[in-house]
């Protein structure tokens, strides 16, 4: 609160509408699986607490979840939900109004998940005084730097994906079906281990087989897994909504020659980029370190090779602020989290290797300790 | 498609964006898990097929999933994810200019997930000559009516959701942590029957417990369950994207009497407003006959009993078209298909007890087949 309070007082920003449930939840501790109708999170530097608002039937989730006091939650009627005469934006702008706020300086989540173009035209209608400001991702710049606790959250959650990698692999035979190795890798993502159990992911599973290994987000079929086919492995672990994500690739029987040779490419060029993480270093200078080896070997690569990620719910783990890619000139600081993913996705194959892990004064600090190399069985 | 472009003739639309991965799926048969960066298909009466936009490492998820012929795919390049400084929409209009569309009647789902308010202004900023017309729900309404293989996609969820209740019934034991119950319910539906495997829902498994069942939206935590304390499941199966949902509420020792009352006279009020259904009556007489049930015996309920279901991705597997409550006039229609959930959430304690249906010409056909009473274990 008080860091993105002072984020606020910086951009002048009043009063902050916050409609990303990751915000919702680093703000208050809400946690629920409500996201699916209007709901959002009211900062302002005159309440020390935010005020929840959303839909009447989960404002019991935000007393069971969040410490707010009662006054400063706030439930809906439910014949806003889905409605075509009012929205709920409706009922946020005159709480708003009430409160003396409706000529402030407010910002909004423009590009965020949930927050529709209705969300803001009603915003607009309601509250001709106000000046909005788009803060899509102010809150997400704060929550970039973890504490020791959020760390030891990713900790968690790296045991998770260890123990369900090793899952996964092993699921993927000849003969057996897609769904098969879904419904394990979910059982041992969900169970965790006998000390912490886990989450749900923010990204479901994905288990691109044969073709679809030429793209990435393919989540998996009926179908079984054939004999001289390469798998994608892209998952996490995760506690308390905390992720820790890691890619693997396996081949069933001999792989190409291009695969294997591409697999061993994609290997040297994420250790040798982890290897030039450090504070100070900007993003593009660490994917410069990848594409200059990649390019040696006549790899390439278009898509950026990594990003942020810790605290998050669906649809993406990512956390929407630095990409290592050419261009963004973000400096890595002490106790930021990334996922290095720098998948390869060709014509009609593709392979993903990658790490997640944690900036220290000292370098990159992998979460995971998980051999690298293409898996080949049988 | 056909029934689409027919929607939008009707309402002078002569390009809909949809953004709505359900939608997405509908029209194209695309199926990924992309929908955390921008895309959409757009869909005019001057080509058979819709086009699909969309991230260009996804193009591909295009090609494999979709019958769409290759030059409808168009993947725009990586820096637009992301950016402080272009934005997709940037490209979809560039795109809409070079395809002489831009002052073209353009219809946008507004208040659908996805379709953020940065995406509406970019796309305002880059067509000024275009007029925008909100059709958030014109495909949703195209899509309520299933057909016969949309029904038998929905039979194979039930026949999931039947086992998976199950188990989840039989996982619920003082002592056992809920994340291992979630973790099983997981397994089984995601590995569905020997027949056909399941896919992932789009709600996550809802199983709040104790005083958390005063709310519906809570997931599952790493505490055991408790001897004296309800557990609520609210969970479906779904097999290619269908779903087909089911509530049930568990109480762990002899219940309290007014949650066994309360369970009760909500299957009598649910069995009730079941058999009131047929084509022709509106969604508000069924949920009369439900409120004059309860309202007898003294149980009151402010929210809606229920809403259509089928295809649909995370966060929501309802269809955000009509919905079981007071003022909503729309009639039944043959080949409908609803969850009917009058869930009871009351200040520390709740009762969900739900059935999935098809509105046949003779009235509701349940889709499972799965006791309805409280179950009481222990």
């Amino acid at each position: 609160m008080a860091a993105t309070l002072s984020a606020m007082a910086e951009r002048g920003i009043d009063l902050l509408l916050s409609t990303n449930p990751a915000n919702m939840c680093y703000l208050t501790g809400y946690d629920a699986w409500s996201f699916y109708v209007h709901q959002l999170v009211v900062v302002t530097a005159e309440d020390s607490q935010a005020l929840w608002i959303g839909r009447g039937m989960d404002a019991n989730a935000a007393r069971v979840t969040t410490f707010l006091p009662s006054e400063n939650i706030h439930g809906y009627p439910d014949d806003y939900v889905q409605s075509t005469i009012k929205h709920p934006m409706d009922y946020v702008a005159d709480l708003i109004r009430e409160k003396g706020w409706a000529g402030r300086r407010i910002g909004v989540e423009l590009d965020t998940f949930y927050f529709t173009a209705a969300c803001f035209e009603a915003l607009k209608r309601n509250l001709p005084d106000a000046r909005f400001v788009d803060c899509t991702t102010l809150v997400n710049w704060v929550k970039i730097i973890k504490s020791p606790q959020e760390i030891a959250y990713m900790e968690r959650a790296a045991r998770i994906i260890e123990k369900t990698m090793a899952v996964g692999i092993e699921m993927i035979e000849p003969g057996r079906r897609q769904c098969d190795a879904a419904a394990a890798i979910a059982q041992a993502q969900i169970s965790g281990t006998a000390d912490f159990g886990g989450d749900y992911t923010a990204l479901m599973t994905m288990l691109p087989s044969g073709v679809g290994t030429s793209t990435p987000h393919i989540t998996w079929s009926d179908e079984p897994f054939v004999s001289g086919e390469a798998t994608i492995l892209e998952l996490a672990g995760c506690h308390r909504r905390y992720h820790c994500p890691m890619a693997r690739s396996v081949h069933l029987g001999r792989p190409p020659q291009k695969l294997a040779d591409t697999a061993k490419i994609v290997v040297e060029g994420l250790n040798l980029a982890l290897d030039a993480v450090k504070p100070g270093v900007t993003c593009e200078d660490i994917e410069a370190v990848w594409s200059r080896h990649i390019a040696k070997h006549g790899v390439i690569k278009e898509s950026r090779i990594g990003y942020s990620t810790g605290l998050n719910y669906p649809p993406d783990w990512g956390e929407s602020t630095l990409s290592l890619r050419p261009g963004d000139k973000t400096e890595l600081r002490p106790d930021m989290t990334l996922h290095m993913i720098p998948g390869i996705w060709l014509d009609d194959w593709g392979v993903e290797i990658s790490e997640c892990f944690h900036v220290t004064e000292t370098g990159a600090r992998r979460f995971c300790d998980f051999p690298q190399d293409l898996v080949v069985k049988g």
